[in-house]
């Protein structure tokens, strides 16, 4: 055969090419909801405790400002309507409800290869929040965020590997009409990601027009209710412990519409939620429990995600602080309490207060996005791109927070210890009339690919060799990404017809 | 009385300037030595079996090239020399040796304010290396590293609160002399601090004079063995399972001296340790066990610290990454072993691979150092300052630095679950018939400052603040900083006379 290559560069070749492949995911280093859980802030005592002070707060502080509609549902289901309007939560009703909760959900891309598994110890990491302005790393401006932009975040987003699911991390401030920009944020973000998607929508009034959208890209109700590619964010309560009336309805509206919904308690500790860290989780742990048992009174085990969602203020002067050492104890501490309940959890990390992408940024975001990982969070939101304390968001660093995050998911996976691994033969054949060195083995071949991780932007090179390629920055290296995914057509684009009738009923700003 | 201050204004300014005011050590939300281990990426079975194939490896392969002086005190505790000239140890003698064994040993400052129990859980950062370029963060050039910028460091390294040893992190390029170069190492770090040191020696011959000057900065034999502030970094293994024979000879003569000993081994997985993490791990701690041995057979419960430093490779290049998240777990993995043995230990953490304190050097040291912290590492090596995986030193990396390491500091110190901190008694009376809000009360006022963490240089503005200061970036600042501990005399400067005494003696560069 001609083409048999000749024996010792053919091999060589052989291999080079194949480390040089792409590899399968399942061979990958790091994949998509791999187990985290090695990290346990809390001693299951202290887990107990703030569990029975979250009972003792639904029991005898209640929530206040829920919506008639809510009342009817949780005062059948056994909740106490006080003379103060607020509602009390005897704790059978919540253990109750925990009982009926669902437990392990999927929450569906547009592609099913990008379905999650939200549940035990399994970690996705996904952008999120409501940032008004885009940070340009060039000119160093704040300027207000676009329609645009959120779609080329959820452009960038569906080609990053470790960035598992596109919540609209900036509110697209170029439409005017708050009802218009719902329906566009849904749009833009669809448009640009098969991945699974999170919204939200400002008024109950608005989730019609989002659910008959929704409708039409699944292809009819029937289609999008099997797979319900985009969730819904419910900032269902005000804390400290009050109903968010408004948004409340939408949830309502959201639940009948068939969108599996994050539960999000987002108290500020210091402001809306106690300073203490410990009474900030058991407050958020309260609230969640809370709208446990509002979703499962309306149907039991609806999907739904518990959102302990606390935030830190810098004290000083009130302001928030996303990338405190005190906001990643938090949420590591919520995941903690997601594992106690068995229920799906999310809660925020890897916020930079940094205004730029720089080295703030840099371990703002790691710190906060390591331990996440590492205590086993379902879904860190917020997880990329996010600067000023949510306030702005940054193309560049999102494509940058890939690397971040690989890496923070390279340490969730941990250390396989097995009697290959321990590798005592290795070292016995090295050691002993053996080369002294391990750079050829047999093993460390194999491991090369499925063990180690490589980054795609961050540089290893030597000082050297740094020289020699020009002193390369990670800016315009990011930069240059950004430009060559934004040069492709989006991997998420609509059928030309649908799209057609979609922008013939719906008024579509992009 | 005329200095009483009127009721409001004047009880608001109380409170701002006690606010204000620097805090008492000890009502620091972090401190030296605070005690990490809620993270084990091992599960206690995995910790027993890499200590199990450690014996194997130690029983069956041993270790080669001993000196004479080794072998016999070796053999004459217990272990047996080969016909291959390896030194093997039975399983009996490791653990008769690891009985003996120093289990928290104490570290001294030049102050003793900055003395350190080194075990337990506690938690000390501090820097090392070997780098042999400093780094200009404002020309980006690597340059030669000397005994000024050394010194310099030190000083730096003096005043940050976060930084609690301060282990020679570059070599002093521009003296010639190995001997000399030795020597001034000491000379320029001990006069720049005085927190604890480390340092080490090229060759047995060059450590007199070092124990010399450290005599006569002590004020005498007598007071330098009663409080030794330098310890010793001993490369007493080359990796595989091979002992360092002139380094062996170092650390004798240290012993003798009294020098505390860092016994280190640094192999690179996949180099010259197992590629397989788990395999690097115990090869590590098979040979930092025979250093126990050597140790303690010469001198039976002689201050010594489980140095396991394994590194990795970028296994496509064969370079090391020492901001890799491999090295992360590897770093976090070895201080469950040093917890397993009881034993003082220490490894490396917070090296970027970055060559400039940019997002990605951010998340690198973040990442590392807190995992590190996390896991209970009692002293982390290399922690502030490094790049291009240990080749190059920035001082303004390092005073960055400090705001990363407080960050992980206060991470690690974690959450305390209480009554109190539990808050349902703030809770009650801020949601009924209080406020709604938690901003003025008494325990926020309380834990402002004991439960938070503030940067020094870190900037958390908002967009709109930071647009009026003028848009600040992280590397001036650090600049600045730089120049104002610079421009102060060094706190650790020797009595004129003294320093006369030692520069008639000795050929000090500085």
């Amino acid at each position: 055969m001609t083409s048999k290559p000749t024996r010792r560069t053919g091999g060589r070749a052989a291999r080079v090419a194949s480390r040089t492949a792409p590899l399968e995911q399942n061979m990958r280093p790091v994949r998509p909801g791999m187990e985290g859980g090695h990290y346990t802030p809390l001693s299951p005592s202290e887990v107990e405790r703030i569990h029975l002070a979250a009972l003792d707060a639904l029991e005898q502080i209640g929530l206040a400002d829920a919506p008639q509609s809510g009342i009817d549902v949780m005062v059948g289901a056994g909740a106490i309507l006080g003379d103060d309007g607020r509602l009390r939560f005897p704790r059978a009703l919540v253990e109750d409800m925990l009982a009926k909760a669902a437990k392990t959900i999927t929450l569906c891309g547009r592609d099913p290869k990008h379905d999650m598994q939200i549940g035990g110890n399994n970690v996705y990491y996904g952008t999120a929040g409501a940032a008004v302005h885009m940070v340009d790393v060039l000119s160093h401006d704040y300027r207000d965020s676009t329609v645009q932009d959120l779609h080329d975040a959820a452009r960038i987003a569906d080609v990053l590997d470790n960035i598992h699911f596109v919540q609209r991390p900036m509110v697209a401030r170029d439409i005017v009409d708050n009802c218009e920009m719902d329906l566009n944020t849904v749009y833009a973000t669809v448009t640009g990601t098969t991945k699974h998607v999170g919204t939200s929508f400002f008024e109950p009034g608005f989730v019609a027009d989002g659910v008959k959208l929704l409708h039409m890209i699944a292809g009819g109700e029937a289609a999008w209710r099997a797979r319900p590619f985009v969730s819904i964010s419910s900032c269902f309560v005000v804390p400290p412990m009050r109903f968010a009336t408004d948004a409340c309805l939408v949830m309502e509206r959201c639940i009948e519409a068939g969108f599996p919904v994050l539960l999000l308690s987002a108290g500020q500790a210091g402001a809306t939620a106690p300073a203490s860290l410990a009474g900030a989780v058991m407050q958020a742990v309260a609230e969640c429990l809370a709208g446990v048992v509002y979703v499962n009174a309306i149907s039991p085990g609806y999907p739904a995600i518990f959102g302990t969602w606390p935030f830190v203020s810098d004290l000083r002067t009130g302001a928030m602080s996303g990338g405190s050492g005190e906001q990643a104890l938090l949420t590591a501490a919520c995941a903690q309490m997601h594992h106690f309940y068995g229920l799906p959890g999310a809660a925020p990390a890897g916020i930079a207060d940094a205004k730029l992408p720089d080295m703030q940024a840099g371990w703002e975001q790691g710190i906060s996005n390591v331990m996440a990982g590492l205590s086993g969070l379902n879904m860190v939101y917020e997880a990329a791109g996010m600067h000023a304390s949510l306030l702005g968001f940054c193309h560049e660093s999102l494509i940058l927070g890939d690397d971040l995050i690989g890496q923070a998911l390279r340490c969730l996976r941990g250390i396989e210890v097995s009697e290959d691994t321990l590798a005592l033969d290795a070292m016995r054949s090295v050691c002993i009339g053996g080369p002294q060195h391990y750079l050829g083995h047999e093993q460390t071949l194999s491991l090369m690919q499925t063990e180690y991780l490589y980054p795609a932007l961050a540089s290893r090179a030597s000082p050297k060799e740094w020289e020699e390629q020009g002193r390369p920055e990670l800016i315009p290296a990011a930069i240059r990404r950004k430009q060559e995914i934004l040069a492709q057509p989006s991997r998420a684009m609509l059928d030309p017809v649908l799209d057609a009738q979609i922008r013939a009923r719906f008024n579509i700003h992009l």
